[in-house]
C-alpha cells in the first residue's frame, strides 16, 4: 500500500484519537480531515472541534455531525425488525454503529478528495473488522489506516510520551489508565477489559453507567405503551416520536428501572472469547415490545422463517458485514415480513425486567373465534385435526413399521 | 378404524378424564387401563387410584408411576442442552412432557395387550398432536382414541349430566367452570383460555400459581451456583443432585424470586394463535445458567451452529415430533457439542430476573492471555488482523468495483 | 360446509373432469363454470369448449385461456432464480403450475359470483394440497370441492357407469385404464402410477414422452448460448424471446438431445413415498445455464445464503405454499440477489447431458488479475493469507489446547 | 514465530516440493522429514524416496505410505453420506484430501519430534487454509511453514535457478511451464490456471485426464449395481469391496463412460473466484447411487434436514474446517440419519451421464400399499387429507382475511 496523502479520521476528541491524528501527520505527512459524530454517546462535540483546530486541522476539514436520527432509522430499527441477538443475548449495540461511521468516513473522503480513512480500533477486536469491511464495501479503492496495528506506541507510557512530545493536551484523569474500556452510543454502552477480564468475577457496580442498579430502581412498576408501524416503533404512550427521540425516551425508562444489563462472554470474529458488560436500556425494552407486537401480527410461517434466519443475520452484523449482499438479502426477507407488524404493546417495567402484558392491533391475526374454549360456531371443526394428525403421522408409522420389521 | 378392545388411558383422576374413562367403557364396551404419572404437577396420585377403582378399573389395570427423574433426565435436560425456546420466548414446558406420557401409554399397552391408547386433549390444541404422533412413532399399529374429537359432550352441562348419570363424583368446585385451564409438571405451569382469551388484557394476578409476584419477592438478591457436566446441571451450590431434585430446587428459588413468568401469544401447530401464561421458574434459571456455562466452554463454530439449529429443534418439540428422525439427528449434533460444557455458573436472582454474574470451568476456552488489554507476550499478533480483514474484504471490494463499473 | 351454489371447475375436457362436471351438477345441483388453461401441456383447448357446451355449460361460463407467458414469467422464472430442486433432483414442474391454476379459479369465482372452486386431484397426492392452500390463501371464504375425496365412484367401472348414465362421451382409448398417469405443462411432463409403482423396476421406454432416448439423440453435440438479465433468461443464441417462447425453444433442444429425464422416488407432503418419471427438457438446460451465469456474477456470500435457503424454498413450493408469507420472504431475498445476474452462458448438449462450457458478463466478479498464476502486479498480497489463516485458526488452537489439557 | 528446527514436509517428489525441501534446509538450516502419501493420485511413490535420499534426507526421515483405504473410509465416505456438493456442483475432491495429509504430517511430527510441518500450497488458494487449519486443530503448538508465502522465488526462472544452484534434478518436461496446474487423488483430478483462466473459453480437450470424452465413450449403455450399508457403498455388482477398491472400480466405469466432468467457476475461501476443470468419475456415480438409495430408505424429515444442512457442511469442508466442532456436529447428525440407508441401486452409465433406474432395500420405506392408484384396502383414508389441508390452510385463511380487512 502506498502512503496516504489525505486521511479522514474517525475522531472523538479524546486523547487516543488525538494521538492518532498527530501520528498520521507525522508518520505519513498527510493532510487529516476529522469526522466526529454524535451517535448519542452523550458527549459534547464542540470540544472535539477545538481540539482538532488546536492540532492544526483546517476548519473546512473538521466534520462534526449529529447522525442520531440516521443511526436509529437506518441501522438500529432495521436490525430490530429481525429481533437480532448475537449468541442468544447480545443486542449488538457496538456492532450496528460502526457501518454508519464508515459510511460517513468514505463519503467525506470522496467529498474532500481523501484517499484514506483511519480509525482508532485495536488489532484484537471486532471493530477494526467492522470499520474496514464497511469502508472497502463502499469504496474498493480506499485505503484504511489502523494505527494501533502499525505503530510502536505499544504501552501507555509510550503513548503519553508521544502526546507530550507533540503538545497534545492530556486531561488529568487520563494520566492513569482507565480500569476498563467503554464504547457508547444511543443504543448501548459497553464496557470491557482490565477489571472485567476474569469472567468468574462479578463486575463491580461502578462499571454500569447507563442504568441504575435494579435494587435501587423504583419499588413500583411502571407501565408504558409502544406503538409500531411496519415493524418500527413510532409512538410511545400514544405520542408520535422520531426514531432517535423514541429510543432516547425508552433509554430514560430503561435507565430508571435498571433494564438491559448484560454480563456476557462472547466469541469475537477474530477468534478469541471476550467478556463485556453491556447496557442496552431502551433497546431491551424495544426488543420485548417488538416481539410482543409480532406475536399477534406475524404469521407462524413468516415468524419461524425469521427465527431461523436471525442467528445468521446477527452474526453478519457482529462480524462487520452490514454492507454485504447477504445481509441485504436477509434484510429484504425480514422487511417483507414486517408489512403488517403494526399495533401497540403494553409493557411492565420493574426492577431490571420488562414484560409484555398486553398487545392489540388492527392487523391482528389472533382469532378469539377460533381459539376460544367456548362454543365457536363452526369456526373450527375439531374433526379436521384427526386427518391432520393422521397424515403428519403417516411417515412416522412407516418408519416404525420398517424399524420393527428389521429388528 | 375398528372399535378398540382394550384402551390405556392417560388418567389424572380429575373429572374430565374420569368422564372419558366411563365414556370409553360405555361407548366402546372396552376394558380400560389407567395410567397416572407423577410428572411433578404437584398433585397426590393415590386419589387417582381410588377413583379408578371406584369406576370399576381392576387393580392390575391401574398404573401409577413417579416418572419425574426420567422426565428431567431424558426429556428436559436433552432439550435444555439446545437452549430451546419456541418463538423466541417459550420454554416448551407442556410440549416436552407429552412424549414421555405417550411412551408409557404405548409400553403399557404392549404389556397389557391393549390395542389402543386414549388421551384427554381437545381437538383445538397441540397436545392431541403431540400425544398421537408420539404414540404412532412408537407403535404404528396402535389405535389412538381422542374422545374430545369424537363425542357429543360438547358443553359443560352435557358433561356434568353424563357424570351424574354415570355416578362419577363431582367435586364441588368443579360444578362451575374454571376461569382458565391449567397444565402443570415439574418444568412449568401453563394457563390459558377464558379470562386470558383477550391478549390485550393483562392477566389477572390469580392466574399465576408457581411464582410469587416479583413485587412481593425478597428485597435482597440471592446468589446461587449451578454446576454442569457435559451440558447437564449436576449440582446446586456445590451439592450434587439428581436431575429431578435439582430442578425441584431451582423451582423453589424461582418461585421465591418471581422468576420465569411469561405472557405469550404463540402459534399453535394446528394453525391458530393462542395466548398463554407460562411459569417456568427453575427452567428459566437453568436456561440462563446453561447459556452462561456455554459462553466459556463452547467454541463459536459449535455455538453458532447450535443457535441456527435451535429454532427448528424447538419447533419439532412444540409440534410433537420428539420421536422423529430429524429430532434425533439434531439431538446427536447438539449432544456432540456438549462434551466439554462443564463448569459452574454464578447467578443473581432478584425480583423476577436471573442474571449470570460469573462462570468458571476447567474446560474454559476463554484465554485471558489472548484477550487482555495488557501486554500479551506474543500470544496474538495484531498484524494478523490486517491479512484477516483484507481477505474477508476481497469479495466486497470486487463487488464494489463491479457495481461502480456498471453505474 | 354448506352446499356450493356455483362452482368454478378446473376443466381439462378429458373424461375425468367431465365426470366431475356432471357430478357437481347432479350432486349439488349447482351451476358450473369451467376453466381450461393452456399451460403448454400440448393439447388443443377448443375441444374442451365443445365438450363443456355439450355438458350444458353456458357459453359465458366457459373460460379458456392461454396462460403460458404468465406461467413462465411469474412462476417458473422466479423459481429458477432460486435454483430450486426438491430433494436434490426434482425440478418441481407440477408443483409450480398449481398455484397459477388456483389463482385463476379464485379470480373467475370472484368475477362470476361463484362461491366454490373444484379440482380433479385425488386424496392421495400433493396436488389437492397445492390447489387448496393456494385457493384459501387468495380467498379465505371460498369453498373447495375435491370430488375424488367425496364421491363413491371408487373404481374404474363405477366411473364409466356414471359416464354412460350421464351421456358423457368416452373416447375409445379411455375404456381401458391408462398404464400410468400423466401431468404436463410447458415446464415438464410427469408420469406415475401403475407400471411405475415398483421402484426397483426400470421404467419402460414408452413412458417417456417429451424427450428422445439419449441413445437415439444426435451423435454430435450441439452448442447453444443462453443470455440472462437479472436472473431471468431473455435470449437464446443471441435472439431475444419472451419467457414462454424461450422455454419452448429450450424444450425443443432438450427433447432432441434427450435431456432432463429423471427416475425419482420422492416424499409426498401427505406422508408417503411415490415414484415418478419426470421429463424437464428445457428446465434442465435452464437450471444449468442459470448456475453457470451465477458462477461469475453472484458473490459467495449471496450464493451460499441462496444455497442454504433453497431446500426450504423448494419444499414450500412442493408442499403448496406458493402463496405464503414465508415463500414471499424467501423470494424477496432471492430476487435481491439477482440484480446483477446478467450475462451469457455457453452450453454443450449431448446425449442426455447439458454442460456449461463458457460464461461471460459485463457484471462478472471473476478477476483474472487476482486469480492468475502469473505475476499479479500486487492485486493480491499472498502474505495476507498468513494472517487470515492465523485468525481463522485461533479458536481451533484454543480448542486443541483445551482438549489436550483435559486429557 | 521462532525458526523451526525439524520440519515434516508434504513431499510429492516433484520439482516444486524438492525445491521446498532444499529451501527449508538452506533457509532455516533445519532437519527435514518427508511424507509422501499414496492417495490414489496414480503416481509411483518409490521415485520420491530416491529423490529425498538424493537431497540428503536420512532414510528414517522418509515416510512413504499408502493411505488410500483410510482416505476413502474416513474422509470420502463420511462426506458422501451428506451428498455434499459445494456451490451446487463441486464434489470437493481436493478439499477432502487435505485434512488427511495434515493429520499424518502432525502425527509424524509428534513421532519424530519435529516442531513444524510444511506444505507446497500457494498463498492464493484454498489448500494452504485447509492444510493449516487442520494442522493447528490437531496440534495447537505446531509451526506451519508455507514457503510460497515466504520466499522470493517468485518466478519460474528464479525457481529453476534455485534448483540448478542446488543440484535438484529437473525433468526435461518441467523446464517449460505446464499449461495448467493439476491435483489428483482417488476421488478426483482438478485442473486450473493458465489456459483455463478465461471462464468464457471452452477448456481444451487435453485438460481432461481421468475420463474419456463422452463422445468417445461406448455407444451402448452399461448397467451396474451399487450396494450400500448404513450409507456407505460396500459392494459393486454384488461383489463386496473395500472402500478404496470400490471407488477404484467406480472410477474405471466413470472413466470409460466419460462421467463426472465439470467446468466450474467457484468462490475460494480467500475471496476470489477461480475456474477449475474437475473430473470425479467414480464419485459422480457414487453420489447418484447414494441419492438413489436414500430415496427409498430415508424418511422425509431426515432427508429434508440433511438437505438443509448440506450447504454448510460442504462449505466447512471446502474452507478447511474438517477438524472443527461444527463439522463434527453435522457429521453426528448425518451419520445418525444413515442407520438404515442400506440397499442396492441400479444405474445406467451412458456417454457422460449416470442415471438411477431402480433401487430396492430390506429397509425401504416405500409402501406400494399406500401409494397405489389401485384399491388400497384401507391403508390410507383419503378423507384424512381434507382435515390435513384445512389445518394447514387455517393460518393462510386468517392471513387472507386480515389482509382483506385492512384493504
Amino acid at each position: 500500500m502506498s502512503a496516504p496523502k489525505k486521511v479522514v479520521l474517525a475522531y472523538s476528541g479524546g486523547l487516543d484519537t488525538s494521538i492518532i491524528l498527530k501520528w498520521l501527520q507525522t508518520e505519513y505527512g498527510c493532510e487529516v480531515v476529522t469526522f466526529t459524530a454524535d451517535l448519542g454517546q452523550g458527549e459534547e462535540l464542540e470540544p472535539a472541534r477545538q481540539k482538532a483546530e488546536l492540532l492544526g486541522i483546517r476548519p473546512e476539514n473538521i466534520y462534526i455531525e449529529d447522525v442520531r436520527e440516521e443511526f436509529v432509522r437506518d441501522f438500529v430499527f432495521p436490525m430490530f425488525r429481525a429481533n437480532a441477538v448475537y449468541e442468544g443475548l447480545y443486542l449488538l449495540g457496538t456492532s450496528i454503529a460502526r457501518p454508519l461511521i464508515s459510511k460517513r468516513l468514505v463519503e467525506i473522503a470522496e467529498e474532500t478528495g481523501a484517499d484514506a480513512v483511519a480509525h482508532g480500533a485495536t488489532g484484537k477486536g471486532n471493530d477494526q473488522v467492522r470499520f474496514e469491511l464497511s469502508a472497502y464495501a463502499l469504496n474498493p479503492n480506499i485505503k484504511v489506516i489502523a494505527p494501533w496495528r502499525e505503530w510502536d506506541l505499544t504501552s501507555r507510557t509510550k503513548l503519553l510520551d508521544f502526546a507530550e512530545k507533540n503538545q497534545i493536551p492530556i486531561a488529568r484523569d487520563k494520566r492513569g489508565e482507565a480500569p476498563f474500556s467503554v464504547d457508547a452510543n444511543l443504543l448501548h454502552t459497553s464496557s470491557e477489559g482490565k477489571v472485567l477480564e476474569n469472567p468468574a468475577d462479578m463486575a463491580p457496580d461502578y462499571v454500569y453507567q447507563r442504568t441504575v442498579n435494579p435494587e435501587e430502581a423504583p419499588d413500583a412498576p411502571e407501565f408504558i405503551e409502544v406503538t409500531f408501524e411496519k415493524g418500527d416503533a413510532v409512538a410511545l404512550n400514544g405520542k408520535a416520536l422520531t426514531p432517535a427521540n423514541l429510543l432516547t425516551s425508552l433509554n430514560e425508562y430503561g435507565r430508571k428501572h435498571g433494564i438491559g444489563r448484560l454480563d456476557f462472554v462472547e466469541n469475537r470474529f477474530v477468534g478469541m472469547k471476550s467478556r463485556g458488560i453491556y447496557e442496552t436500556p431502551g433497546g431491551t425494552i424495544l426488543l420485548e415490545a417488538h416481539r410482543g407486537i409480532e406475536q399477534i401480527t406475524l404469521d407462524s410461517g413468516a415468524g419461524h422463517l425469521k427465527d431461523s434466519l436471525m442467528p445468521r443475520y446477527a452474526e453478519l452484523i457482529y462480524n462487520g458485514f452490514w454492507f454485504s449482499p447477504e445481509r441485504e438479502m436477509l434484510q429484504a426477507a425480514i422487511d417483507k415480513s414486517q408489512e403488517h407488524v403494526s399495533g401497540t404493546v403494553r409493557l411492565k417495567l420493574y426492577k431490571g425486567s420488562v414484560f409484555t402484558v398486553g398487545r392489540w392491533s388492527e392487523a391482528s391475526l389472533y382469532s378469539e373465534k377460533h381459539v376460544t374454549f367456548e362454543e365457536d360456531a363452526g369456526a373450527y371443526d375439531q374433526k379436521d385435526a384427526a386427518g391432520f394428525i393422521q397424515l403428519n403421522a403417516l411417515r412416522l408409522k412407516l418408519l416404525a413399521a420398517r424399524n420393527r420389521r428389521l429388528k
